[in-house]
């Protein structure tokens, strides 16, 4: 088991990593006041059976826990599952001494990481995340939130949990495809800030595809280690945390623009990822042959590098414009230099626009 | 015009009290980046015109503000009235720099300050309380909140403001009950940390009751200042900031026992304070006549000092219980030594109960 600390100022906290170890979330939640009970929030679908485990392991030590669950998809991350989250917490009844543990991907970690940032203005929160964007991304910084039909996210709450239990035994469970979204967040973290994390994903392919534990788990340390690191260095993203949306302010814009029907998150981020390497090769000095290899790897994990149907380019950018880092109609970018050296750039829509004519289908 | 500090650890703001003095609030308001939008929130009623006011002054110094309105009363503080103004904050549009500023009493305040704490993870807020309770209490600490079907104030956040601009002028146009009853915090505050205020209070009586400004705002000023020391010591309410409820555990029991229609929150306070003061006299040393001069002194403000219509006794235990601040069934009481030296102490069931008797009509 690998541990990665998140060190920030006020209550830094662990990300455990490894296979088989959902009992060091339960040694912890049971570890907690006795007389408070948990809520155990999961999707009622795979990650039931993880959390019934957790749950389970709970009661066991003599703790008082509670399983709610949440009908799965990005559609349940509205203020409606959030009344019911409330509802359940007010029945069990949660107390200020309680935890909230969040077991399955994001929806459900922004969900009842929301609820309990908010529920008697603030509940200890565990985070157990069992898809691979989960455990390398969502679960780590703090980033709650629910949808309005205005837009994703408009509603959040900065909260850090005060554990992370990444446990890659669940990613085996774990559809194909949703892997390999999940993988193109890691391929993020190496043109990001680790080049050497390039080089493992194009040599270990064939046994990160399969998912074994021993390939995979090494993929989420790093990208944790490097989430922890920019996370810590600015936990309310008023700088240096932006970095983490290279390829987001397209897939952001992508995502919208298709009603968040064709695109998993990963593969948005994989087409965002390939326009924002071509920019960086007009504009920020980037070879022409870093932008290759990073098409190239994509393309190797089936994630796409281009638009799979034609999108009204105007669309897209009148979507990006209204994306919230947008700032008084400029759109900013971050942009590579070379792999590991990345900032923020404002780019002109006209530049945007030709990319964006390059990844029609 | 007084200037009282609240110097909380990583972002100290002004309390500003004076008579006639919004234009301090539109005159921030407007000096903030302009090309980002200020949302005054108001509830349709006698707050509207001040609203008003700080919305056209905002548009005068050419930054865009509109006037979101809540009808009032109590029960716009819910899930629903926060929904409608997380509507309207996405019709502006916000954006990440924009301010939210609350114009009203407690109601206002708490639901536009979660608003404000939950939307785009945060805006800034700026608090122009209208009501002396708002003044004194509710828009200093950060305290922001909703309430559910199941109790008051079950959803949450801590979001201080940026600033607080306490215009006694508005004091005027408050009927004489909701005065009152803002009346008895301030009596708390002289309580749980200072005998001058009591005095003050006892001497002054006819022109604090006439809402006059000069009066009024020297007990806002002191009240700000213990507050603000308090909070500021504790931001999140893990100790030292319970001082502040004194009174308030038999308040908030007899509030949901009269399910909030027959006492205003000061009213139940005040009778909250006649209970602690009585227990305070068995428990805690405090002198009997002490406690008889804190009754003779909210008698003389019109504030009850028992109950006026019979409520079983049970019931208000199992309020009172269930009350956030209840610790594995054990009651938690703030009582007082001597003014100004208050302290937790857990009592015993049956000695609430005798008290309680006593306290009938």
């Amino acid at each position: 088991m690998h541990q990665v600390t998140v060190p920030i100022r006020d209550a830094p906290y662990q990300v455990l990593i490894g296979s088989g170890i959902l009992d060091q979330a339960h040694g912890f939640l049971a570890g907690r006041p006795a007389d408070s009970p948990v809520a155990v929030v999961a999707d009622a679908n795979v990650a039931e059976r993880y959390a019934g485990e957790v749950r389970d392991g709970v009661t066991a030590a003599g703790r008082k826990a509670c399983l709610l669950l949440v009908p799965p998809g990005e559609s349940s991350k509205n203020l409606s599952e959030l009344e019911r989250l409330y509802d359940g917490f007010a029945s069990i009844p949660l107390d200020r001494r309680s935890t909230v543990a969040a077991v399955g991907g994001g929806v459900i970690g922004d969900l009842a990481g929301f609820a309990a940032a908010t529920y008697l203005r603030g509940l200890d929160l565990v985070q157990i995340p069992t898809t691979l964007l989960a455990q390398v991304d969502a679960s780590i910084g703090g980033k709650t939130g629910v949808n309005l039909l205005q837009g994703k996210n408009l509603v959040g709450a900065f909260h850090q949990p005060r554990l992370v239990v990444a446990d890659v035994a669940t990613l085996r469970t774990l559809p194909p495809r949703e892997l390999r979204s999940g993988l193109a967040e890691v391929i993020k973290y190496g043109v990001i800030a680790d080049p050497a994390l390039l080089e493992q994903l194009a040599s270990e392919r064939d046994a990160i595809q399969r998912a074994q534990p021993e390939a995979v788990e090494g993929l989420v340390v790093r990208s944790c280690q490097i989430k922890a690191e920019v996370v810590a260095a600015d936990e309310r993203e008023t700088g240096r945390r932006a970095i983490l949306n290279f390829g987001h302010t397209l897939a952001h814009a992508l995502e919208a623009a298709t009603v968040y029907h064709e695109y998993l998150h990963g593969e948005a981020v994989a087409i965002g990822m390939v326009a924002a390497a071509r920019l960086s090769c007009r504009l920020s000095g980037m070879s022409p042959e870093v932008s290759r290899q990073l098409e190239e790897l994509l393309r190797s994990y089936d994630l796409p590098v281009a638009l799979r149907t034609p999108v009204d380019p105007a669309r897209l950018m009148e979507a990006a414009r209204r994306d919230k880092k947008a700032r008084g109609g400029a759109l900013t970018f971050v942009l590579a230099r070379s792999p590991g050296d990345v900032d923020l750039f404002q780019v002109d829509e006209s530049r945007v626009l030709e990319v964006l004519e390059e990844l029609m289908p």
